[in-house]
């Protein structure tokens, strides 16, 4: 059970401690009153997890054997479930009582992982966690067509649950998401980038699925507008933070941390705020650094350590950090609509790791 | 006005006769009581099909530009509009009064597109109809985004119609749409793929969408199931009729004939009936070559001819385009569960039209 081994996983990182991305903006999480962590959401999803889980598996099992291949792999190499997670979550939150979230954050995930297969065809990438890519291992021509596939079966599990305001939003999201790739693939090798269109970039391709997730409970129990949109935000906020904190992460993580490797962007030339905050700040010559290793993509093996040291003289990484943080601070403030719960508890630790995490 | 061209090209091309697949396989359209034509159909959805091209070119206009233009260019260079012209005429038939088929059909021209889109890049294909692919003038990687934005969109539409069952009816063709392609890439080379597994394959990839399509009409007019299954089956046979036609004129039609050119298929190694048929019936030299040039993909500028030469010596093509017209006329029979009308007779007309086309 790849979920068991991934919350053992997580739990003795937890005890261990070590260096985190608290440290390197001169926060410790423990000083506030709500601590960063994933704990509390995994465990009180843990449970509705599994039977998404299954679900997930059964839906992928079918006659063509090669879609059934790609989708366990991209499906099993998947992470930390953080998506259908917060879809379960924030369910309970609204007090669903039902089974409806389980076959919708099945639908999320689902989303997603046609939207990673796609992503790792389109970056190139030939590894992912760690991970041989489907693509490296298949080809790009399979990775496009289960893709396709897995966007197709997440539309018949909506369709399935027969809500038009949940297909709508889901909908809406799918096509902001290919909206958002379309413009960061338009973006990309563009270093006069700017702050405010990298946010508009990672609001539409990372920070509106996590938004949809959280909104679902709100619709499926029907709830009030402002408690829908409180939920749309505090999910986008989550979003967003959990992008940037994941941009600062390839510059500032070691090498031994779980899953993730240095430097992935930086060597596959993505354009990410640490950077466009750099080569903002930088002299000619910096420019000139960054035009050739990120806007051409010519690198050598020392460029890495010449990033991080131009992106630790003018503090990129703590200005990402800060933005990260604040967002996270957002979605928290919007759990205020909700009256207090262990639930409420757990989505604002939840929103909190997005920044604090080393992984 | 990209339609108003066609219509003129298509009569231009009736009125001046010459040599049709008909002639191909010893029968003559004009023998039958209903011939085999588009105009009657196209004729008769000119206002409706003229709003779908409206609403699909508004639907792509906005703010990412790479979307618009690629949109634009893959829609615009978009062929016949045959699927959405059926969903047009299908739901006269069934005596749709209001105007959910216009959005209807754009959402199928969607679907069907974004196919394209993503065809090409599984092909790595340059040229479709005489045009450049989009992935050869703006790279696979935004073919695949914008693909996917297409698709999104489809079931953007196809929500705001509000339709449960027509939503059930296009995710399920979506997800076995894919599932085609997926099959088609893994029998891709085989030769030993059987005429029963081809015909799967061309069922799940091109005759679903058009039985989809025809099968809206029934749904949004809430005709009994034995009507929607007839329209449904109606829409079948005429995608495979039309399939099996395609693959016929790859190695018959004159290279002077509209849009399509002689041998693309067989040089881009696509497996198709005729040479099947071919491959299963010839002896140990005449396998050797069809292993060399669409197994392995090695080819010499005289190998078409051979190509040619050996489908003619076991008739592969005339056996194809048995089969073909066997689907369309399975197509015209479905057809008595409806009234006689203009309506009726013209969707005859088209589905006899698949197969005695020279384009």
């Amino acid at each position: 059970m790849p979920r068991v081994r991934e919350s053992i996983l997580l739990l003795s990182e937890k005890l261990a401690g070590g260096r985190s991305l608290a440290m390197l903006h001169g926060t410790s999480s423990t000083a506030d009153f709500t601590p960063a962590s994933l704990l509390p959401l995994q465990g009180l999803v843990r449970a509705d997890l599994e039977e998404v889980n299954q679900l997930i598996l059964s839906l992928v099992q079918q006659e063509v054997p090669l879609i059934e291949q790609i989708a366990q792999h991209i499906i099993r190499s998947g992470g930390k479930r953080l998506r259908p997670a917060l879809v379960l979550a924030c369910a309970h939150l609204c007090g669903h009582t039902g089974d409806r979230h389980i076959r919708l954050a099945a639908a999320v995930e689902f989303l997603h992982t046609a939207t990673l297969l796609h992503d790792d065809v389109v970056d190139e990438s030939t590894m992912r966690r760690g991970d041989e890519t489907a693509n490296a291992i298949w080809s790009n021509q399979a990775s496009v067509l289960v893709g396709d596939f897995l966007l197709s079966r997440a539309f018949q599990l909506m369709v399935g649950d027969g809500s038009l305001p949940v297909l709508k939003l889901l909908s809406d999201t799918s096509a902001t998401i290919s909206q958002g790739e379309v413009m960061q693939l338009m973006a990309a090798g563009e270093l006069s980038t700017t702050q405010e269109e990298y946010l508009q970039i990672i609001n539409a391709k990372t920070a509106a699925l996590f938004s949809a997730a959280c909104t679902i409970g709100g619709l499926i129990t029907e709830r009030p507008d402002t408690e829908c949109a409180a939920l749309a935000e505090y999910g986008r906020s989550l979003g967003i933070a959990f992008q940037l904190a994941d941009d600062a992460l390839d510059y500032a993580a070691s090498q031994a941390e779980l899953g993730k490797t240095i430097g992935d962007d930086f060597r596959e030339g993505k354009l990410t705020l640490p950077v466009i905050l750099a080569y903002a700040a930088g002299d000619d010559e910096e420019r000139a650094f960054w035009q050739r290793t990120i806007g051409h993509g010519e690198q050598t093996s020392d460029d890495l350590a010449t990033a991080q040291a131009n992106i630790q003289k003018y503090n990129t990484l703590s200005t990402t950090l800060a933005m990260a943080r604040s967002h996270a601070e957002q979605a928290v403030n919007q759990l205020s609509f909700f009256p207090e719960s262990p639930t409420r508890d757990a989505l604002a630790q939840a929103a909190r790791f997005a920044v604090e995490r080393r992984f």
